[in-house]
């Protein structure tokens, strides 16, 4: 290739598109053209199938080996999106989307990402955009406040108190273990970081696991305390005192512990106060993971859910997951960041400048794992705005209340059972053993965790992975399963923005169906 | 606050609006208000002052201290986004943004943020989206095809091989280095974690010691090895083996070597080949950071920087620095992605599923860092096939043509110096200690380092740092420093997507005058 030649296409009429890559008017042009298309696929997306149904590979067969050499038109790639991108899609914004935790998207978070990406500003430490650094101190505090989080996490309450947007609760995660585990290294030596030990309960996220794994923790250090369906998942402050009592009897130093507020497969709620009880006896770093349900704590009724949390080191929730602020919207508010800080902060001569050496100024760098960072707060304070906290807590509200009218449902079916008590808005049900029972005429006796006692099939795990799939496979409705004691579970996580009640109606009515053409009608 | 009562608000005929976040035609109301703002912005962008001059705290004073309780309408928030924001913002975008590296930009590639955001996918894991893993797989391909990348690091052409789209270099480091941490593990016993040693230059950029702090080096094992101006400040083969070899004898245990295309502060290429050739012997993990630089190594000219890639085991560079890609958007590939997957992945019931059980697929979530993801690869795509490799091939070639003008032009001014020749678009000079030497008519003599020997104020670095604030104060550009073997180097860095080359003669008449009022004409 002549690479040192101009293409000949750039010397076409269309040159000035091509080599202007931030042209005002094309920019437009195309911009116009995605907000169409946008809002044409949030008006038409609750018909798409939700699950994609393409096969493993689908997508290389449909594009081409390399990289054209050539410009090619957005009508043409958009064309290809229309054609191949959208049937590999499985339609998260789709109001019959009840899988896993739904991605919470709004306009005004929508805007929010635009500006955000459009601006380009790059803002790890305070001079290199200001208002980047500052709006977001603001923001936190604004939800800090909206949370009633004590005012030790707030900037505006404590001078080493205040709040950072992190992508993930990954990255909340690793961020607030490492500094835990260099607060206890500086004390213990950092030559016994193989013995630090980490806490959670078997419902806690793997992603605990995941930065566990990546901060070097020893695999054999980390606690997955069980729970039980009896105490609806909770972790007990007792089996984690007897847990790090065995710990400290073998020599090992307890360092962290993520309780969960909204826990993945049940939403199960741990009693935040009397694990810090425990905990503080310890030296321990003590972290609220409240992806998925620290939004509903804006709402005073559900307020109680983080009691206690005047006692933590952390406290994070994802804005991304059911508080309409498009991915990736991490909430991370800590009592001392200075812990943070000594961790994740290098001070390279390139980025040295006054206003950070004057100790006046905030520099996010030292918040988080990366050095780049966008101008993160324009999202959540768009979606405070525009909506407004009594809206966003209506908005919860009517999700919740959906939950409820499902669950309602369920309960009237005497072929389910609701699995545990339904908390915010994750309904968790299945086909009971007693109807499986009963379909067995033979009485066979079930088992609690669902297996037939003579091995007879199908099990009742069997039956409601079998519902699953033949919900999941009608693509009028995605819904994903949690496994618990056993049990195979399956989970409604009501939180899709588009969802309305008429959607959680037809959604009941499928797995009534479904179930009626697994089991027949009686 | 009654929360549980409606607000008022929503009950007005505003009500459609407030309680329908994704609402097609506000979502197109207000979508093509953005586009008309930002489209309008990158037209006036060149006017503004650069670097912004607000003082720390400034917007606390302008906005309220608490969330409003109803909501905004969208005016109200752009009219402040002009008034309070824009002033706070250093403008990344401006054709006169010299600073750091560049945020690079371009309409496919915001078009392809805004197509992510809009389909709020999460991608976790294939069935999660397919589209969105298969997309980054074959994007992915296109792009190390472009690079010439060995085969070895391609989808196509190996079974363990591969590229991913993360967010940041530090990702990149971070990922990489907790596989070669663990793979050396696996080897010598995870009890001897504190005795694994890191391997950069003085030259590496501080992601790297970030890195290594989160991942648990322990911070005494992390080498900085020192490099000098004689040879261009990349790290030699020797300094390697010297430093590799003192460990050893220490008892200490090689691990991972981090080596430069394109280092921060001067653009310096370290030799790949050779260092290779002394890490194979300690099997000691290389990966090559070339952040800024790799992007230029699609052009045939450029791809020597690279020469031994062929030998590392992971190579990553940042299309959102010098490759139209919009933050953010690290390109990282391995060789073999099952060491990145043993230490990153974590297998909860929650996302078992078929596709991923028959291996069949790539689980991206086992590459990287958080669970979640967005569809990453939308973005490179578009970019890709919206101006083609060839117009790529030039967009780079004209900001390295514009850098080179801009160096020409310093040599011709005998007040300056070029402190080393100018790789890729990057330019660091300085007021050249002769220059200051004339100017001292008493003659003092000037060290290296830029200190007057009799100690006689100011000195050549004092002078450079004065000169690089009239730079910036004025608005007219922004430029970042360096400072390399003592000496304080200003660093005009090309590359921001409007700059065209009368912006870039125009800034170095900027300099030029600043210099005449600092040290006279003459």
């Amino acid at each position: 290739m002549n690479s040192l030649n101009l293409n000949p296409q750039i010397q076409s009429d269309d040159s000035t598109k091509i080599i202007s890559p931030l042209d005002p008017e094309e920019f437009k042009r195309q911009g116009y053209m995605m907000i169409d298309f946008l809002a044409d696929y949030y008006a038409n997306v609750g018909n798409y199938p939700v699950l994609s149904h393409v096969e493993p590979g689908y997508l290389k067969q449909r594009l081409p080996s390399s990289a054209p050499l050539g410009p090619e038109p957005i009508e043409s790639i958009l064309e290809d999106v229309k054609e191949h991108i959208i049937p590999g899609i499985t339609h998260w914004m789709s109001p019959n989307y009840y899988g896993y935790f739904p991605s919470s998207s709004s306009i005004a978070g929508f805007i929010g990402e635009i500006l955000s990406t459009g601006f380009g500003i790059v803002g790890f430490n305070w001079i290199s955009s200001p208002a980047a650094t500052e709006l977001e101190s603001i923001v936190m505090d604004w939800l800090g406040q909206m949370l009633r989080l004590p005012k030790t996490f707030l900037f505006s309450g404590n001078e080493n108190g205040g709040g950072v947007l992190l992508g993930t609760t990954c990255e909340g995660l690793l961020c607030t273990l490492v500094a835990a585990r260099d607060k206890t290294l500086s004390k213990v030596g950092i030559e016994n970081i193989g013995k630090l030990v980490v806490y959670g309960s078997d419902q806690t996220h793997s992603a605990f696991q995941k930065a566990s794994q990546i901060a070097g923790i020893h695999p054999k250090n980390f606690r997955a305390i069980k729970t039980k369906r009896s105490s609806s998942f909770t972790l007990s402050a007792d089996s984690l005192l007897s847990t790090i009592l065995l710990d400290v009897e073998n020599g090992l130093i307890p360092c962290y512990l993520c309780a969960n507020v909204g826990a993945t497969a049940t939403a199960a709620i741990d009693p935040v106060g009397t694990l810090c009880n425990v905990a503080k006896d310890y030296g321990i770093w003590v972290h609220v993971d409240a992806a998925y349900a620290g939004a509903a704590c804006i709402c005073p009724e559900f307020r109680y859910c983080i009691d206690g949390v005047e006692h933590v080191n952390s406290f994070s929730f994802n804005a991304h997951k059911w508080f309409l602020s498009n991915l990736t919207c991490c909430c991370l508010w800590v009592k001392d960041h200075t812990a943070l800080n000594k961790s994740l902060s290098t001070n390279p001569h390139f980025l040295r400048n006054k206003a950070s050496e004057s100790k006046q100024v905030i520099d996010y760098k030292d918040w988080q794992i990366t050095l780049s960072r966008k101008f993160n707060a324009l999202k959540l304070w768009l979606v405070l705005r525009s909506y407004g906290v009594d809206n966003l807590r209506n908005f919860l509200r009517h999700h919740v209340e959906m939950a409820k009218t499902f669950e309602g449902l369920v309960r009237l079916d005497k072929r389910f059972e609701i699995f545990v008590p339904c908390n915010f808005s994750l309904v968790c049900f299945r086909i009971s053993p007693s109807a499986i029972v009963n379909r067995c005429s033979n009485g066979t006796k079930v088992e609690p965790n669902g297996k037939l006692r003579n091995g007879e099939r199908p099990s009742v795990n069997e039956m409601n992975r079998k519902l699953l799939d033949l919900i999941n496979s009608s693509g009028s409705a995605y819904m994903t399963h949690g496994e618990v004691e056993g049990a195979f579970v399956i989970r409604c996580a009501i939180g899709a923005t588009l969802t309305e009640e008429h959607h959680v109606i037809k959604a009941w009515k499928l797995v009534q169906e479904h179930t009626n053409s697994l089991l027949g009608v009686f």
